[in-house]
């Protein structure tokens, strides 16, 4: 293994002290840059995009090019996991994710496995040891996973949705259903994570993008609680329990507390709790990543830098902050923007540092 | 003004003592009703329905002829105000409200001007005289408009959105030019309230539906504080200041406390935060509307009646609580399943208030 250059964001996620806040962007390898259009076209579609590693690692890397980034992650889809369950995951142009197969009956739950992550799934893992190897310790690289609960939504309702109404009426008359595909896809997961940090991932993340939909209890039971399975099987494997494991629910911000209590290492933030807050009440327990508004990066670079400084000085001083927007970049940010938002929060994070 | 037969509502708003727990159901009046989309055939369009006062008060009237409800809601929609201010609404089948004429520069803002519920929402206050005799006491009729950033909003992004990246931008670059707007905005949606108490509503309720999409101090600065100063207006009159308001921001869970010091009389919660929690944190302040999954209705009777006891649960003993929905009733619910909704409501609350 190389020696890392940069353990900026390695050490936030620990809790230690660094010389100024890691930043790193979710999806910062997008269609906001010119040169990752590009390689989309010659891909074709988004999936050939995912499934090809020597095209993936490319567009991993295309960020790090251009920005002083501290961390990369891997480029994929947080719906692979279904696909290989043979659910066929598709994109329709303009669209969100779809699927061909949808979970609609018991027949079809009783049919789940766990996928093999290295039969189907072998295009992941072969893309984390390529961009592994590509980025020679340059920064870190994330691997990551869709939460069960938000795989288990597009699964069920076939692609997004609004209201989540054929999951949450299965949630309602067959828990027990419910649970049981949860339980899969739990499993699912954490092979899925361990594969992806036996082939190189110095870190993952599991992006709960819908457990915001559900009540506080329905949250505990149908969402924290196969996280936090998860968190417990990476944390009790010898081979993976030095690796950070970050939690992301979107819309979480009333159930810190909660999560923090599954052992994980650091929480991602959207940008409607405030850091400041957030540290005050589980601050002491895990890092914190986020979490400034992606519209931020429509203003103008003094604003960028303004609002910058803002999310810095709401966070305060010491460690454990990794800095990050709160949801994925916009396709139409323009890519002078992104570098103006890392280059503020490495220069106006310094003070905070010292 | 005839005697209310039944005032459970209002005195659950001023957290007096009540026999039952009052409710009423977000979009009552609605397309899982069949005699309701009856009615809208009839009318042809979204817009002709609510700008015909007859139409407008027989599909208000609707829900309340099947279900003992404790509140009948003026049937109209959040975007009068807009479309009284020339940007002309319009509904396309199957999508959601648009305008002709979004509000995309500085001109288009320097021309809004506070419309006169007088005249283009002459309307909207015919449907409340109207409903008011028709109700002739039955149950109190609540009236409403939607928030001021929630306006703006649809007003800039010419409709709904995901990311509301336009009015994001404004925000960030000329807050200036948005403060003017919802200046304005205010300004009407105080005056319509009036007008709408003036003619018979006896409770209003401000619906903040994207205030949540924002950061905690830009919820505050562009959302809040122009609710705040609706309030302030109306508890300020002596014509309106005994009327109860109402507040919901959705998704606005972490921000009660600054909500209930605006000095509204109840806050309307969504699903996310749980009753007990909000109880503890403002419940000696304001009163409590809420907050079952909408999505409930699609359960069993049988499970929608322990969904409701665990709602009540939450709130406990005492005054102060107006079951409700934490949104608008879907379309596709099964009124069968609204009626024992209702009825467990009544049922199960008798003990809580003994």
């Amino acid at each position: 293994m190389p020696t890392l250059k940069n353990d900026r964001f390695l050490r936030a996620l620990r809790r230690e002290a660094v010389d100024v806040t890691p930043v790193w962007m979710m999806r910062q390898a997008g269609r906001y840059l010119p040169e990752y259009r590009a390689t989309r076209r010659k891909a074709g579609s988004f999936m050939s995009l995912c499934q090809d590693p020597e095209l993936a690692c490319e567009v991993t890397l295309q960020p790090l090019e251009r920005f002083p980034l501290d961390a990369a992650i891997l480029f994929s889809d947080i719906l692979t996991i279904p696909d290989a369950m043979g659910l066929g995951l598709y994109f329709e142009e303009g669209e969100g994710p779809r699927f061909k197969h949808p979970v609609t009956d018991e027949a079809a739950i009783n049919k789940l496995t766990v996928p093999d992550p290295g039969d189907k799934l072998r295009y992941v893992t072969d893309a984390v040891s390529l961009i592994h190897r590509e980025l020679d310790g340059r920064v870190p690289l994330i691997g990551f996973s869709g939460s069960p609960w938000t795989l288990a939504t597009y699964m069920v309702e076939g692609g997004g949705s609004r209201t989540f109404s054929h999951i949450k009426a299965m949630m309602f008359n067959r828990p027990d259903l419910l649970h049981k595909m949860l339980g899969v896809l739990a499993d699912s997961v954490s092979v899925y994570l361990s594969a992806q940090i036996s082939a190189g991932a110095q870190a993952v993340m599991i992006f709960d993008t819908w457990g915001g939909s559900l009540s506080p209890g329905a949250y505990r039971e149908f969402s924290l609680s196969y996280m936090s399975q998860i968190v417990s099987k990476l944390k009790s494997d010898p081979a993976t329990c030095d690796i950070p494991v970050i939690l992301f629910t979107k819309g979480g911000g009333q159930w810190l507390e909660a999560m923090a209590d599954t052992g994980c290492d650091a929480l991602g933030l959207d940008w409607t709790t405030g850091l400041s807050d957030a540290r005050a009440r589980v601050g002491d327990r895990v890092a914190l990543q986020g979490n400034i508004d992606p519209c931020v990066l429509y203003a103008s670079p003094d604003k960028i830098r303004e609002e910058v400084g803002n999310t810095l000085a709401s966070f305060g001083k010491g460690n454990g902050h990794v800095f990050n927007l709160g949801h994925g970049i916009h396709p139409e940010v323009n890519p002078d923007h992104a570098a103006a938002l890392i280059e503020a929060v490495h220069t106006l994070s310094r003070p905070y540092h010292q």
